[in-house]
């Protein structure tokens, strides 16, 4: 037994929420639904007209490293904040809910700050996000731990982290150390444009490394150019061993060789979507990690991102092995 | 017409929110249900040991504000944060919610940061608090802005405040220039350990230049050493003009002169019960302010606060006044 069952890897951000109408987005150029890379001064402009707002530590595979701990499962979080209030924030945060964290943060005087991610919630429960990257960005190499990524069964990539100047070797350095170890690589695409951005270094990463791809139909078509879902399922087989694709509504679809298997979600009222899929990934990876055939691991993924997308916020605050006993898994 | 119908004074906070268990608290040494001074060593500590928690602008005076701002009233807010990430926090929210803020924070290398306060919910609602004050008890009277006062109806002080070494003569001087222009002076008592470690000084205040006493009923008591409500409500009508006591689930008795009158509020179910008292004075404000009836007053009061212990977090989420027309006031 590895001392971890998953390792993440990814932005280390503080969420900052605020309701909006779907106006403000407008006036503002913000696009709905997407995550938007922004810079210092857009974000403080953004930040001066946007409502009164709440700050909760997210990050995507932050968020999905969470909600493993809150599982259960023995988990460690690599991500890169400074030695800043909100720094000590998302530090508190992610190992007072049982993860290992032990990435150095840059120094209190470094020019970039902790990054955050401006989370607009429209009515109709849809997040829309403006990203600062400040400091997460630099994740390097050498912030990469090879006996941590031994210790692991899986790592857990975040997409949104190709985004960054030494992004691809820091990742290839954890993948070498994991794999080399009998570890096992996952990744999520993040976010269609994300995907857009950086799709061939994806593909050949998939290709040579990757033995679970986490996507959402979107971003599923953005890899593979397509805007037919079905293409694209059929596409993805060639390239990883399994892919569990969000639906949205509709559940998820697992691919596995010639595999597909369609796993339903019951309805539920959306008021915060910020966190579905990093959510839906924690519960996938905690069936996974504990022997559970891939129909049950997509339910636990679909509870998992039920639960929060039914409040305000990225990680859990119901009880999540509570829900999942609930539902009879 | 003055250019603000309330201007608040009080300690500039951001509120750090956590849910714990009973247990927690007793292991901690944390009191239940009261406002406990902390320094840094002690919130560092706490800090480690409470579970995942989320950030929202606190503060009570403020909180009364933002309500007082999300009632549509015209505001403006006196308080002491640094300039630092947390400051910049409190000064947006507070802002964002359409309050005037203007005092000068602390440089951002002061020794002291922005306050803070750790709340711990308990599963039936109620909340802990323990403050690390940081610099907003350095509120000193260079810090009021005669004029400001000057353009204010009313003013209302935040008991807490008077856990400062200035704080005293800052409120002197805001009080001068108030009632110097014709304004009226409000306080709130805070908390029955706040009014015991201060008696004798908001004994005197309130006697000398007081037209309305916020209270709740255990702060009430300890204002004149009783165990018996009646006893304080009686006693009341001699020192205040006005007196707006909350009763918890019982709603709110106004004592105005030889006049008693006891307001009842329709059951709510306490998710948080943080921020209850500071909208309840936001609620009673905003009628006061635009001439209902101390009936009236008091069932804004009660409605203001029932929407804030419904949800987690001191400042308003629901459109406060929609609720108030619903109401038929």
């Amino acid at each position: 037994m590895k001392d971890f069952q998953v390792v993440g890897i990814g932005n280390a951000l503080v969420d900052i929420l605020s309701h909006v109408e779907d106006a403000f987005l407008a006036e503002n150029g913000v696009e709905k639904g997407v995550m938007t890379l922004i810079d210092t001064a857009r974000a403080a402009q953004l930040y001066d007209r946007m409502g009164p707002a709440r700050e909760v530590s997210g990050g995507s595979a932050a968020n999905t490293i969470a909600g493993l701990a809150a599982l259960g499962a023995r988990t460690a979080y690599v991500g890169k904040v400074r030695d800043d209030q909100l720094g000590a924030i998302f530090a508190h945060d992610i190992r007072a809910q049982g993860a290992h964290f032990a990435t150095p943060p840059a120094p209190g005087d470094h020019p970039a700050e902790t990054g955050r991610c401006l989370v607009m919630v429209t009515p109709d429960g849809e997040r829309s996000m403006n990203t600062y990257l400040g400091v997460s960005e630099l994740l390097a190499p050498a912030d990469i731990d090879p006996a941590l990524m031994a210790r692991a069964e899986w790592i857990y990539l975040e997409g949104y982290r190709f985004d960054g100047p030494d992004s691809q070797e820091a990742f290839a350095r954890a993948i070498a150390a994991c794999k080399g170890a009998g570890g096992h690589v996952s990744i999520t695409l993040s976010d269609p444009f994300c995907v857009e951005r950086h799709r061939d270094a994806f593909l050949a990463m998939i290709r040579a490394d990757v033995d679970l791809l986490f996507a959402n139909e979107h971003e599923l078509k953005a890899l593979y150019r397509t805007d037919d879902l079905d293409v694209a399922l059929r596409a993805v087989r060639a390239d990883a061993a399994l892919c569990a694709c969000t639906v949205g509504p509709r559940g998820a679809i697992i691919v596995s060789g010639e595999d597909r298997l369609h796993v339903p979600t019951d309805p539920v009222r959306v008021v915060d979507a910020t966190g579905a899929g990093d959510l839906f990934a924690a519960g996938f990876l905690h069936g996974l990690t504990t022997g559970r055939d891939l129909a049950a691991c997509a339910r636990m993924g679909c509870i998992a991102a039920a639960e929060v997308i039914g409040h305000v916020g990225a990680r859990p605050e119901a009880d999540l092995r509570g829900l999942i006993a609930a539902a009879g898994l």
